[in-house]
């Protein structure tokens, strides 16, 4: 099958210089602010979208250089498929981040709740809507009896070790 | 800047056959089923995801021709920034639903809750999990007082004017 391809609309400026420490889900890190530069061309699409509180942010772990089929989250100790997981380390390493919106000057949205990687490349910027989400309930599977929030409360490893899921 | 490239790890099967028609959002076709046929390749890749109820699937919207930084959601009749909708017509035309997860049999999820064209390249799937929704409170910017849920009833017109939006 062909591969798609697809330019970054804008950059991340992060205080996340490398992957090591980095929150494991943006929820993790409520008080982490940043910058997406939309780059100028591309300024137009952001009319209207201050207006909301949340954006969903779909960006590329550039920082990713051995995706696996198989994710063990350091916090878990147990092997699981990697589409079970939020590993970066993704066949297809597109990372998925709902962050709060504080403001927009031109160009630059400013955000707050933040783990992505400073340098990251933005492939696109969608309004949150709670509308969207099931309304009937939600299993979660392994991260069931509390794993999910051991996930939202760690941070990334070594280099080597991380296994450091990205958010939402 | 560069571009990133990804391949596809599988495809959708959908009653949909092409963009008339299709509900602007997963969530107004709670019982449109289809299938994720994902490539052997990455079949290690979907361990332990049956047991979440949902899953977030990130996919090519491949029939989308025309981006445009302004849409004009017709069930809205104004002009809005790209980023500010769930326009197909972005950019980087990346769609993201999230859909219920009935079962898997072998290399094949079967979902419900579609808004997804037949032969829609998939890029990604990631487990729903709740947790990582904003806890604090949400604005909705233009699509308050009831708009949102407009969006999600309404569906796509011929190709000419859509401006259909894709999944949360």
């Amino acid at each position: 099958m062909q591969t798609v391809q697809y330019r970054p609309i804008g950059e991340i400026s992060s205080p996340f210089k490398g992957p090591s420490g980095v929150p494991r889900q943006a929820i993790g890190a409520r008080e982490v602010r940043a910058t997406i530069e939309v780059f100028d061309e591309f300024q137009a699409g952001l009319r209207d979208l201050e207006g909301f509180s949340h954006i969903v942010v779909l960006f590329h772990l550039h920082r990713v250089t051995n995706p696996s089929l198989v994710a063990h989250p350091p916090w878990d100790g147990k092997a699981h498929g990697v589409f079970a997981t939020r590993s970066p380390h993704r066949p297809n390493p597109i990372g998925l981040s709902i962050v709060a919106l504080e403001r927009i000057e031109g160009n630059r949205l400013h955000i707050r709740g933040v783990d992505m990687i400073d340098g990251s490349p933005v492939l696109d910027i969608k309004p949150y809507i709670p509308e969207l989400n099931p309304a009937e309930p939600v299993r979660v599977g392994w991260l069931a009896d509390g794993k999910a929030q051991g996930m939202i409360e760690s941070r990334s490893g070594d280099r080597r070790t991380d296994t450091r899921t990205e958010d939402s």
